[in-house]
């Protein structure tokens, strides 16, 4: 197997970075959007495990990344809670029905019995790597309970998110209650997922950077260090998209790499976190946009700047009208580097 | 004249920090909502004058702060250069017509010539400070260069400004032609509201979060810098939402007061900028959904944190669906406050 990746984010010394992107499987490759265009929806593709397997395994052929991520959606585990979603085309997610008070909550399930109810993710995961025939690593992924609960109260995306930050100012004791509950069926969720043989598991807090850093570390990174504490059998990253103001809290969290958004410089990253943590990130995905010179020259320029210790990616994911002859130039141009012998 | 807020914007020492409201005059005020729905539309109160003052001078009234901001538009500026825009109920500004190459930049109007379109503004002004009577100081306010080409390219809002971002980019040069006119656009218009009679001029980069900090320092920084340079008559404010990586940079400018979001510590701002610039804000406006008590306690708990040399506000534009007793009780907390005798 290409254990680069995994080697990477155990620390180890390697030759040169590993690189894969968020959203690798979507709308970027010709290959998905053939086989999105005969589905009836987004959720249908999550659903079916033959074909989740497969646009998983699309980037690993077409763009010879060195990783693959199991295609899915992070809302699947509302739903799996008892709260269904639909995705709306051009709008996002949405949820007929939302958590309005403390009865809503206690009708969710949670733990194992939710978690359960996603067989069609543990299957894509096992036709996953049987096809994927040891080429590279598979990731799981799951929201973070801060971010999942902030789409189980809204309803749906938002700029602001001030119904779920209402939530958190005015009914402290239920969130407090929601997110137990929703931590509970993370924890379970991975380990099935672990179990059906992810090799590293990545938690998305999509929606960190609209906390403040009180609230963050009252309702969001307490739920995350548990996750991270229960999950010991394969490495962990932990990507808090914004979360600048408590980075020396999620450098303490236990877990092996941290994401980056392009926010973040790797200088101010290592002073505050230290030399620990492996960092994922961080090219803005907007740079895709350039002309391949520019993309090539960023790209080196932001590999030299981490230096170690380093997994490469974008800063967030992928955006879908990227051209694929510019993501080609991304993934080539890390491939093509080499650490500076030392 | 109540002059608490230019006499803590100089940096002069005070008895208790000035409170004011970012969107004070709106939605949250009954006044308000009794003016607006007797009207067209959100446009309609932005470009009839006597309108525009009254619902400025609302807030003063009804909540007695210690500043009036004039009601008014950041895409005023826009429309004004010849992009004309809607305002969809619900979904926020809409631009007809974009920016897509060399030639739609040719067309536009900049500097005096297209800011002396905005007379409606002006009157409003003079309307306003002849009404107020001197009771406090009057702010004017501008959108940063940035913040507004990302409209004028994008067309509307967007969680991220992707084809701004693109623009930048795959087109720097022409992204400079665009913010050179927009900037030149800016500061005519800010010299004749100053001469109109606004006492302190705020400059808005609502938009300054989405950039990593190479673009911000290359798009964004230099042409704040030179609207700062060009006015000399009042004090000035720069609020850059969510641009905590340029903290330094932004502490260079030649501006009184910096704007925080509520992501952002008092500590870890001083520590970055020093001791010359004042602190506005940062309270989050999500905590006033919280009960009363509480709203008090973070007040004067955020209060404390600033210590001195401070505006306070909240760290965003004040939710519309936020109750008036919240936010009264936060004005009336910061009123109550004093600083501790030295």
């Amino acid at each position: 197997m290409n254990d680069l990746f995994l080697r990477t984010a155990l620390g180890e010394k390697v030759e040169r970075p590993p690189v894969w992107l968020m959203r690798q499987a979507g709308r970027i490759l010709p290959q998905y959007r053939a086989i999105r265009n005969n589905l009836s929806g987004f959720k249908e593709l999550v659903e079916t495990p033959s074909l989740a397997a497969e646009v998983t395994i699309q980037p690993v052929d077409e763009l010879g990344v060195d990783a693959a991520i199991i295609f899915s959606d992070i809302l699947v585990i509302p739903e799996a809670m008892g709260l269904t979603y639909e995705l709306i085309e051009k709008k996002g997610p949405w949820f007929p029905k939302t958590i309005q008070n403390k009865a809503d909550i206690e009708k969710l399930e949670k733990g194992e019995v939710a978690a359960e109810k996603l067989k069609y993710v543990f299957d894509a995961v096992q036709i996953t790597q049987k096809e994927l025939n040891n080429r590279v690593p598979l990731i799981g992924f799951s929201g973070a309970p801060w971010t999942l609960l902030s789409y189980m109260i809204e309803g749906s995306g938002s700029k602001t998110f001030s119904k779920a930050k209402k939530f958190l100012y005015s009914e402290p004791q239920l969130a407090h209650l929601l997110l137990e509950k929703i931590t509970d069926t993370v924890i379970a969720y991975l380990k099935l997922k672990i179990n059906a043989g992810v090799d590293l598991v990545q938690i998305f807090d999509s929606w960190a950077g609209i906390l403040s850093p009180e609230q963050y570390r009252t309702f969001a990174l307490p739920y995350i260090s548990k996750i991270c504490n229960e999950i010991d059998e394969v490495p962990k990253t932990v990507f808090a998209k914004g979360a600048w103001f408590v980075l020396e809290d999620l450098g303490k969290l236990n877990c092996n790499v941290l994401g980056l958004d392009w926010n973040m410089t790797p200088q101010y990253n290592r002073e505050i976190v230290g030399g620990q943590k492996v960092f994922q990130g961080n090219l803005d995905p907007c740079q895709l946009y350039a002309t391949t010179d520019e993309i090539k020259k960023q790209t080196i320029k932001m590999l030299d700047s981490f230096g170690s210790k380093h997994i490469a990616n974008l800063g967030h994911g992928v955006y879908p009208d990227t051209p694929l002859e510019s993501v080609k130039c991304f993934v080539d141009t890390v491939k093509n580097y080499q650490y500076p012998l030392k």
